[in-house]
């Protein structure tokens, strides 16, 4: 470790170096987060960086793809050919600098730039995953792998397992570059790593932070913890333990990035006592600082007591702006107008419902609309969309009401991941319990509408089905692609502690593809949300035509579809 | 032509088909519309064209791609993998009746299957675009062109061109086969088509419509009317005349299909007298039928008397449900609310803007309450988003307002050309001058606020800019990728006719690309709508991170950026 200094703190603190002169076999590794399409913005980091390098007289400093460019502008630079003649003299600009050392830049697109010595030597178009330098380019034989794809965190693991085996079997050095900071959906976990030609992991940068890494590819280095454990089960658990910090760090850094990169300094949320909300304002607190999160307690008839105290004893103890709205008056203008509106229509269109959502719909409409009007009157605020994703998959959301808003934080959180995570930021967060017991402990609802049966606020898992049973369809049918069948046949987690009819079961499946089937036009108007799970419903990563509705996700026999295509 | 039989029509009326017996070159043509994921439907079209086929005697029929799965089913697949093996069952039901015949068919994720006497010969996996046949298929040498890429309308003369150029150097017939019907976004416009091996077009099917066809290789067919017109010019024109027709017919398929494939029926849309829901209403009546259209005019204190008559008069012209909801009552109330939660966070939260666009919305969003009233409380109704491509660009939409909605018709289409197509409609539907004159004759605007200066409700373009040379900067970025100089150094059409300073000129670009910038957030929410032209915004075919608004779209020097670069 002698050689290995931590460059981590450089930029803040200002470190010792000038005795510092890097031997060979040292390269250093840009770890940045790059804004899409600012390109001053990037290259002045990557400039700090490459002018670090070659004050400690380090020959090689490589950048994860992108880091000029930032991610995802294929589609602007088809539109805007002129900004790819601008990347292309930022390029310029960092070769004038490179003097003495190799700079090896994803620049833009997957394209990687090589300079060496002011010269722009070569541009590879089209990079694969790994690429294999000569000699000629760091002095020594290394695997670069540029993180182009699985770079995001959820399977980090996954990824080191596979280039841990790249590295024994080609008996060569592999170094992992990847971005950090989130762009829109995709919050990349950084954690670049170097695995020795024995597959043995030397060094790992940090996950989450930008980082100026030093690594001597021969030598083991800084194992910057990871915040991933592995789980050992394949099946579905209510243990989400292992990966609440990831999925806590990964939110954090979406949220705040996509606020920072945005221009946008504040966020208004609705606090309805209720789960979403509540973890909602935690991550907002965090990310934003509590002095730019205001949490709004918009109460109807149907509010509970206990969820408007929770309301404000939540935002209390984070010590955000908190105010109590109550809608009442505008909920009866409202709906005596649209009652009005329907009586004329009911002869003329037809059609009219015996029972509808209208009245619930109503109460979540105007709590969007308080929550639009402050981001409308006061200066860089946005309002937050807190649907989860149990409701997303359910369609069991609002349009223009609750799943609205300028970001979606959790809208890739299950809602018993969600349950977890609560519990988990009472215990981990510096400021401990600030989550209401209560929170945690009632059973959800979107207090929109009261039970016939009960006199009290609908509960959520009455009108769809367990928590617990619905995220394990989601999870199975995420990670195994299991079928109606195949879900049908084997045992739920929830089946163990509970006894399940096969008739409900049954019921249960059949409500989950009902309605997915029609949550699919919901799930296109989903504002940005951050990506936390591999193989999500995000429009960024998943795409299903809203017409697909009618699919049949059971199994048809053959002779059926044999007979049916005879008798047409 | 007199072995070429004319079977549009074969389905609905009987035409005497006994004495037809197909000679060899003759081969059939199956121009369906499929819904994604709906086996069933598609499989009982599919079988119907091939046993007709037989009966016929014809040995080949050819079905466009993914004839069988609908289109762009690829991610369902990868999550429910399920679905691919009910295609397959499907498939080998399909292969059962095709008894002496040879089928072609795309059958899903632009895989083609080749059934010859009820066997599955071959699946090609990962076809291209141009499939040589040979021999042993169709008994003679062909080219198939699965219309994978470009079959959607606004380019098809340069498509009919290329595959011309194709049967001329290849001196092989071509046969293109297209899609029909609208999947969410894309619109086909059928219109397959066969070339002899000349290169000479012999054949083209219907526009926007299914259709059987029957075509010989060898001799000239039936021309079916293309309803479009080369224009000549390739600079912009206010001239829409040659593709109004188009424009029409691709977005009133677009409506027809998503309301029928998504189970719906009836809409509901707010009647302002302004172009934008005039237009809207026209196309809905049109592809849903008057009685399943209802206009609610919603005037607040600053509509307009002849904006509430136009309106009515519309309604009356096209026959649908007209009911007018003001909207004075509600917008006083919620005032009223609003203000007194901003006045409690003016001190507390900070930052309240002096001027704001509160009132605006609050306008705009009721509007769209009421909608949804209607959608939540009338059965199969679902609300339209009446936003322009214009609006779109500019960022110029009320979120959860008039740009919410189940679905946005319009989003493709330009104001200029909204003003062209409401003059068309006017004289070619079978209906002449449903749209009150004075609709087309005032200048837009949003009646939702006041202009200080004249006293009367704010125009659109003296907020943004004229409307004739915004669409033209739409027009420049999307068809020639014209950079910020490029646009400030050539002439405008609208400076043709009127005298822009320069200043002014340069203010307009710079607004264009600053409120672009900022638009990217709306972009992403906009709901399911039919895309016109080639190279738009629409989510589905163009991403831009909401993150890259900081994009530098005028160019730097070069000297700048490398002191920029030294001096960090």
């Amino acid at each position: 470790m002698s050689n290995i200094v931590d460059f981590d703190d450089y930029f803040n603190k200002s470190l010792d170096i000038r005795n510092f002169n890097a031997p060979k076999n040292i390269i250093a590794i840009g770890q940045i987060n790059p804004i899409s399409g600012d390109f001053q913005y990037n290259a002045e980091k990557i400039c700090r960086y490459i002018k670090l390098a070659i004050s400690l007289g380090i020959k090689t400093i490589i950048f994860p793809s992108n880091s000029l460019g930032g991610h995802f502008i294929e589609d602007i630079i088809k539109r805007h050919p002129q900004v790819e003649n601008e990347c292309k003299k930022w390029l310029n600009g960092i070769a004038e600098i490179s003097e003495g050392i190799t700079v090896i830049l994803g620049y833009i697109n997957n394209n990687i730039a090589v300079i060496r010595d002011k010269e722009l030597k070569e541009i590879y178009t089209e990079a694969k995953d790994f690429c294999i330098t000569d000699d000629k380019i760091t002095g020594s034989k290394i695997v670069i792998n540029f993180a182009l794809t699985e770079s995001k965190g959820a399977n980090i693991l996954d990824t080191h397992d596979k280039l841990s085996c790249a590295a024994k079997e080609n008996s060569l050095p592999v170094i992992y570059v990847n971005s950090v900071g989130a762009t829109d959906n995709i919050s990349y976990i950084g954690s670049s790593a170097v695995f020795d030609n024995n597959g043995e992991l030397i060094y790992r940068a940090k996950a989450f932070e930008e980082q100026f890494c030093v690594i001597d590819t021969e030598k083991k280095g800084i194992l910057h913890r990871l915040p991933v454990n592995r789980k050992n089960s394949e099946k579905f658990s209510l243990d989400y333990e292992y990966d609440l910090e990831r999925t806590y760090l990964t939110v954090k850094q979406g949220i705040k990035d996509y606020f920072a990169k945005c221009g946008l300094k504040r966020a208004v949320l609705g606090l309805s006592g209720g789960l979403d909300s509540t973890v909602c304002a935690v991550l907002l607190a965090d990310a934003l600082g509590k002095e730019n999160v205001c949490g709004i307690s918009m109460p109807s008839e149907i509010t509970s007591r206990e969820s408007k105290s929770d309301a404000k004893q939540l935002a209390e103890n984070l010590g955000i702006t908190f105010k109590e709205a109550p809608i009442k008056q505008m909920v009866d203008v409202t709906s005596e107008c649209f009652g009005d509106l329907f009586k004329k229509l009911e002869n003329s269109f037809g059609g009219r419902y015996e029972v509808s959502y209208t009245r619930d719909n109503i109460q979540a409409r105007l709590r969007a609309m308080y929550l639009y009007g402050v981001s409308n009157e006061f200066a860089s605020c946005i309002p937050i969309a807190t649907s989860d994703k149990s409701e997303a998959y359910m369609g069991y959301a609002t349009i223009n009401g609750d799943m609205s808003g300028g970001f979606a934080p959790i809208a890739d959180i299950t809602k018993t991941k969600l349950f977890a995570l609560a519990r988990w930021l009472n215990k981990n967060r510096e400021q401990k319990d600030v989550i209401p017991v209560s929170v945690i402990n009632k059973r959800p609802g979107a207090e929109l509408a009261i039970d016939p049966k009960t006199g009290k606020p609908l509960c959520a898992e009455d009108a769809l089905m367990p928590y617990e049973f619905l995220d394990e369809i989601i999870w199975r049918v995420e990670n195994y692609g299991e079928s109606y069948y195949e879900m049908l046949n084997s045992e739920f987690l929830y089946e163990k502690n509970n006894s399940v009819p096969a008739e409900e079961k049954r019921n249960w499946l059949d409500k989950f593809f009902r309605r997915m089937s029609s949550a699919l036009y919901k799930w296109t108007i989903l504002p940005p949300s951050i990506i936390v799970e591999q193989n999500g419903i995000n429009s960024s990563e998943y795409n299903q035509p809203v017409t697909s509705g009618r699919i049949n996700y059971k199994s048809t026999v053959q002779d059926e579809i044999n007979l049916f295509c005879k008798e047409i």
